[in-house]
Formats: C-alpha cells, sequence, structure tokens
C-alpha cells in the first residue's frame, strides 16, 4: 500500500490517497486510537472523488471511525474499459429514447460488482494491517449490489448500510436471502430511476434478523441529512 | 387540575398521577427546568397504565421531556360503556371465526377518536398551564388514528411520532393528507392483524413534507428497542 498524499482536515481527520498495486483509493482517520473500519463505495463505479461520497466519508471519520473507498475497475481515475463505456453509451441512448433499461443495467453492473468484490477484499486485507484501523469491518454505501455481494462472500462485515437508490443486479437479488448481518436500507421514497416496490422486495429478501428500513419522500439525490446521523449511530451499535 | 398521587423514580422523573374532571392522567416530568411537552397514546384505549406504554413514557421523560397520558372514555381506570364493550365482544368473536373485522372496528375505533380529541384538547390546555411544562408539544403514540386526528385539528402539535400497527378509521386514512407536521412512522413489518399495504399507503398519503418511515421484521409487539431511542432524536430535532 502506497500512500500518494496525505492531509490533516480541520476537525483532526487524516485523509490519504492510496494506490495498492493498480487500484486507487482514499482513506480517512480520525487520529489517533485505533478505529473501527468502514469500506464506502459510491454506486456503479461513480469516482470516489465524489463530493456526496467525501462528505459522508469524512463525516464518518469525525465520528470515530477508518474510512476507505476505492475506485472500481474501469472507473474514476482508472482507465476505461471498452465495453462498460459502450454498456454506459447504450444506457444513456436507452433512457433518452424512453426504451428499456434492465438488460443494459444487468449487463454493465453485474460484472462491475463481480470485477470489485476481490479488489475490495485486498484493500480489506491490507488496510486490516494499519496500526490506525482495528476490527470490526463495516460497508456503507451508495452501492448496495457491492454491499450485498460483500456481505455474502466476506465474513469480516459484520453490519452494512445499504442505499436502495441503484439498480441491484439479479444475482445480488437473489443471494439477498443470504446476508444475515445486520443492515440499515435507505430508501428515497419517490427514487425516479428505480421502482420503489423493487426495493421493498428487497428489504423484505434479505434474511437478517435485524434490518430496519428508513424511508423518506423525494428523488434519488435528497436523503435528508439527518440519516448520515442515523447511519454513523447504527455503525455504532454494531462495531463499537 | 388534581394530583392524586407522586412519588419521584430513580432517575430523577417525577410520575404524577392526575384527574381533570372525569379523565385520570398520568404525568412524567424530568425533574427541574421546563421540559417540552409529549402527549403519548396507547392503542384504541389500551390502559395509561400499559407496561410497554409506561416504559416508554419514563425513558422520554428521562430523555428531558414532560410526558403526559390520560385513560379514554370507557377504558383503563374510567366507567366502560355498553357500545363500546358490546364491540370489543363482537371483535373477538369475529377474530376467533376468522371473519372480517373492518366494519367492526370502524365502528369502535371511530367513535373513539372523535370522542378522545377534545379530552386530549383539554389535557393539552390543562398541562401548558404548569410551570415545569413548555411548548412547542410533540405526540408520540401508538395510537396513530388519535396522532392523526389530533396532527390536523390542534396546531400547537409540532410533530409526531406514530406507530402504524392499530386499526386507522378510514376518516383518518383520509385525512393523513392534512397532516403537515413532521412525522416518524413506525411499521412492524410482519405485524400480524395490520395489513402491511395499507400502512406503506398510509405513509404515501401523509402531507408532511418531512416524513420517515422506520420498518423492522417481526410481529406487532417487536419493535426494536432501538426506536425508542431513534424516537426522541426525532422528538429533540423537532421540540428542542
Amino acid at each position: 500500500m502506497h500512500v500518494t498524499s496525505e492531509q490533516r482536515l480541520d476537525d483532526g481527520v487524516v485523509e490519504r490517497a492510496f494506490l495498492l498495486g493498480e487500484i486507487p483509493g482514499t482513506l480517512w482517520t480520525p487520529g489517533s486510537a485505533p478505529a473501527p473500519l468502514v469500506l464506502m463505495a459510491h454506486n456503479n463505479g461513480l469516482p470516489k472523488a465524489d463530493p456526496r461520497l467525501v462528505a459522508r466519508a469524512r463525516y464518518t471519520a469525525a465520528r470515530g471511525y477508518a474510512v476507505a473507498t476505492i475506485d472500481a475497475a474501469g472507473c474514476g481515475d482508472r482507465p476505461r474499459s471498452a465495453a462498460a463505456e459502450q454498456a454506459r453509451a447504450d444506457l444513456r441512448r436507452a433512457m433518452r429514447a424512453g426504451e428499456p433499461t434492465e438488460e443494459i443495467l444487468e449487463s454493465l453492473v453485474g460484472p462491475l460488482v463481480e470485477n470489485a468484490v476481490p479488489e475490495w477484499r485486498t484493500t480489506l486485507d491490507a488496510l486490516l494491517e494499519l496500526p490506525e484501523i482495528c476490527g470490526p469491518v463495516g460497508y456503507s454505501g451508495g452501492w448496495a449490489a457491492l454491499g450485498i455481494r460483500l456481505a455474502v462472500a466476506e465474513p469480516r462485515i459484520a453490519a452494512a448500510g445499504l442505499f436502495a437508490g441503484g439498480y441491484v443486479p439479479r444475482a445480488q437479488r437473489e443471494e439477498a436471502r443470504q446476508v444475515t448481518i445486520p443492515l440499515l436500507f435507505l430508501l428515497q421514497w419517490d427514487d425516479e430511476g428505480n421502482p420503489r416496490q423493487r426495493a421493498l422486495d428487497l428489504f423484505d429478501a434479505f434474511g437478517s434478523e435485524e434490518k430496519t428500513l428508513h424511508a423518506n419522500p423525494g428523488g434519488h439525490t435528497g436523503t435528508p441529512w439527518f440519516e448520515l446521523e442515523d447511519g454513523c449511530r447504527f455503525l455504532d451499535r454494531h462495531l463499537k
């Protein structure tokens, strides 16, 4: 793990850019004592530098967590893949034309999730060796599909906060039943591009004994600020 | 307002039984400074002495609120009404026989809500004259239908936490659109006697700009303890 830049923010949080082989990432740590780790992923390959993700990560770090994110292959700071770029172009064209997008999303997001999981596990291995970081590990992500896959594949993940807005491939909708860790599932009630009933069905499917749905009115990006606080308290209950 | 008994609990909360004309009630206050008031009602005339209500009230008072509850006419410590007793007997018989209960519930709960509202408003008038109590006023109740009616009829109510489990008469389902105060709506996902879709429709209908649904798995009485904390933080945002 190679740290490429480091800055200390006003609230004492240290923000570091790192490279792990080909994987570029960012790590925020709260300061002195070893902190539980939260993996934070943005939806479907949105860049790790996205301001909404950065704001969430800094807030969470200031609440006493080490927070890490990486760019998925073909996204953010990484070289583009021809197949993914083609799928994205197809998606934009279909949306403009008002055509169905399900199969395009499936072909775009399905492989993105599958390919991201080993990279997140490699990142997890490296991060847990740092003295600033201790277990247990949580996941908090705009990217629900990745969270589902990780929750099933990675026993070190102890709790997950998932955002319902975003395409969840059929494979992850299937394996939702195998998720058994505590979940906080966040839904925007009027999310234009993400059918409400599909999100409610997914909540219903999760196998976890403790799972809580928080739903608020408004569109995809309208999540109220207090859900960030609620998300941290959920992590506090399970990671601290 | 006539105080009939008073005791100080371990955490400094003072619990007083009172009579206001014919209305018996309980008031919990947190101690010294004037506290915002929370009206707390149990579903469909369950007695004010119900242990779950008392536990919620004491917890909320220890968090810095004055909390008040009263027995509805014909319920708890008050003389029974023949009509309500007949409706309750009809309801038990219909449930045992597996027959539809909607019309019986409508005839039982509809008048109960209508009759309860003036008594709660009288109680509110009296409580707000006490030096231990200040505005603003919140509602936090197992009894969602009463909360809806009060939120529409009583401009002093600034925020309401409502529990979805319990029959909401058609009149209150209609007037849900007129509710505009901030709401926290608590749903038990697998509540045997209360159809999930009806609760989701009610959440959808509320006219409030800020409304949040919290849903957890399990039956009617299975609400997890952390929702009590979340409910207090919701009140904190709007009453403190």
